[in-house]
């Protein structure tokens, strides 16, 4: 049953002023979490503006978030069921690993065409309940609504690590020239595996795998605390981008030298020019960018199995936050930042 | 940035076997729970099933619940942004009251056209944050997407009242024989406002805001609990539809006496003929309808200041779940039961 009732003076589509898609995703963030409260409540350790928020129960530090896979915009109906189920809550689950956190609860919220296939809504929901079982996840409610396009939201609950009362947290404000800046696994896949499928490759090739079903490093997260690494952030708009975010929080710039950087060899295999471009800005790999100083990066490196790669180091606040430089230090033209869905 | 690729076997939109609208909300939500871990995980106090999850973390018992508003299913593109931010928060206020728990941590996702109004998103976020104060609540994060739907997800976090180890909850398996069933405030007040609305009347009409704002008893549900109460539900697909929920998960029935129903005093004159029947059936009042032992639901109406009616009894579990009865006990014939958002 669908209400109908007079147009409001200011209706969502009864553009007064600017459009959101002039403002893009950060800028309307930024905007919105203006009108929060500040300073946060005394029980928020980490509000609005980091992979999770993180706040005080009793002598646990409860960590949330939320992703939204929205069909047409993050996926196509033609996407295989399980995929999109498994990535919906992957995505979530890299934000509590780039938190340093231990992922736990989640709500999943299934938006639904009447004209879906159960079938294939029952694989969706396997795909998010395989992904649950490889990350310890339990799914403990959700939401079912009628939608005119499939969506998938997953609101995943967690809790950080409290030693001597306080919690070990990963931050994105927390960078300081000097720190060493290393990435764990290969750049670019997710994009190159996505570029392989709009030319027609099957959705097993490897390539398509990191696109389509990705494994954010939990357990390295989970290390880098332990190692005493304090900053990080996961990779998901864009290498750059993502650091530039890192920048930002932390009010200090970074270097990231091209000659080092993991790319996904069969992504060098396949687009031989465009794997730095795909590898820097190309988004939704879902490793972790780690950050801290060199001892400590040294330390994990020695302790994890997945590889660890320095790729850059944190310097003083300067007018270009993000810069890419070649082997001989020479700067390299910034590719565009990421992704940014809302801007045109 | 779209991705193309090939067809699955299986995509969403093409059917394979049965579509999500022959097996309706409650259907779907059935055969997916029915995939779950059983039993949940030990942390786990109440999972899937009811009104919103809780679970352990030390010595608090959390509790988590979402609900989405989609454009053009839950409201149209002309009602007041304002309005539909107040009602997403409110909904889950909702949830979390028929707990008996406290609403505190809440993420937030927007779903956005990217020719919404910026104007109009900040007036949509300001009324969620108005209810958000009205209830004590901090938003702490969420989501910006890109939809052609303009779509409000909330995921509420909160606490549950723990005494003495154990959290004190209302829970819809918690219903015994020979139990009142109560309810608060007034009933049909939001379906009589919607109808006024697609009548042409004014946002401002008092039964318009009653579909428009809802106000969910949530320090009743705190008082109740105090009072010993441990079954409830709010008013949200239909009075008869809640109330079989609450038969169904504590394999009881129930009567409800239609003489006793504490029907919208402008319902009754705006649509007398109808009144009955949008009370029972209409929905969307989030009132609570609390269950208990005669004493102790006469103890909570001498101690709250809302009115709080009794309208019914708990009996043996019985073919018909729940039945309407006059003033004479005659069976009324069962208005349809409520909502279903997915069933045509």
């Amino acid at each position: 049953m669908v209400p109908v009732y007079p147009p409001a003076a200011k209706a969502l589509r009864i553009i007064v002023g600017v459009k959101v898609s002039e403002i893009g995703e950060f800028g309307l963030i930024e905007r919105l979490a203006a009108k929060l409260a500040q300073p946060p409540g005394e029980d928020v350790i980490v509000g609005i503006g980091d992979d999770a928020a993180v706040w005080r129960a009793g002598d646990r530090a409860i960590m949330a978030t939320t992703d939204t896979l929205v069909e047409g915009v993050h996926f196509l109906p033609s996407v295989a069921p399980r995929d999109v189920g498994w990535k919906s809550l992957a995505v979530n689950v890299s934000d509590i690993a780039a938190m340093g956190g231990r992922p736990m609860f989640a709500l999943v919220t299934l938006a639904l065409p009447p004209d879906a296939g159960m079938e294939a809504v029952e694989e969706m929901y396997g795909g998010l309940l395989r992904c649950a079982d490889a990350y310890g996840v339990e799914v403990v409610g959700g939401d079912v609504v009628s939608a005119p396009q499939v969506s998938i939201t997953v609101a995943l609950m967690g809790e950080a690590v409290v030693r001597t009362g306080e919690p070990l947290l990963l931050r994105r404000d927390a960078a300081r020239p000097g720190d060493v800046i290393a990435v764990t696994g290969t750049l670019g896949g997710s994009s190159g595996g996505l570029r392989r499928l709009q030319d027609g490759a099957s959705t097993d090739e490897p390539l398509a795998r990191m696109h389509l079903q990705p494994r954010p490093p939990l357990e390295t997260a989970a290390v880098a605390i332990e190692a005493g690494i304090i900053c990080a952030i996961d990779v998901s708009d864009g290498l750059l981008q993502d650091i530039g975010h890192i920048c930002k929080m932390s009010d200090v710039s970074a270097v990231v030298r091209s000659n080092d950087l993991p790319l996904n060899p069969d992504l060098r295999k396949a687009y031989p020019d465009d794997a730095l471009r795909l590898a820097v800005s190309g988004g939704e790999d879902y490793e972790l960018v780690l950050v801290g100083t060199r001892e400590r990066i040294d330390k994990l490196e020695d302790s994890i199995s997945v590889p660890l790669t320095s790729i850059g180091e944190v310097r003083p606040r300067a007018d270009e936050r993000v810069t890419l430089v070649d082997e001989d230090g020479a700067v390299l033209t910034t590719p565009d930042g990421g992704w940014d869905h809302l801007r045109e």
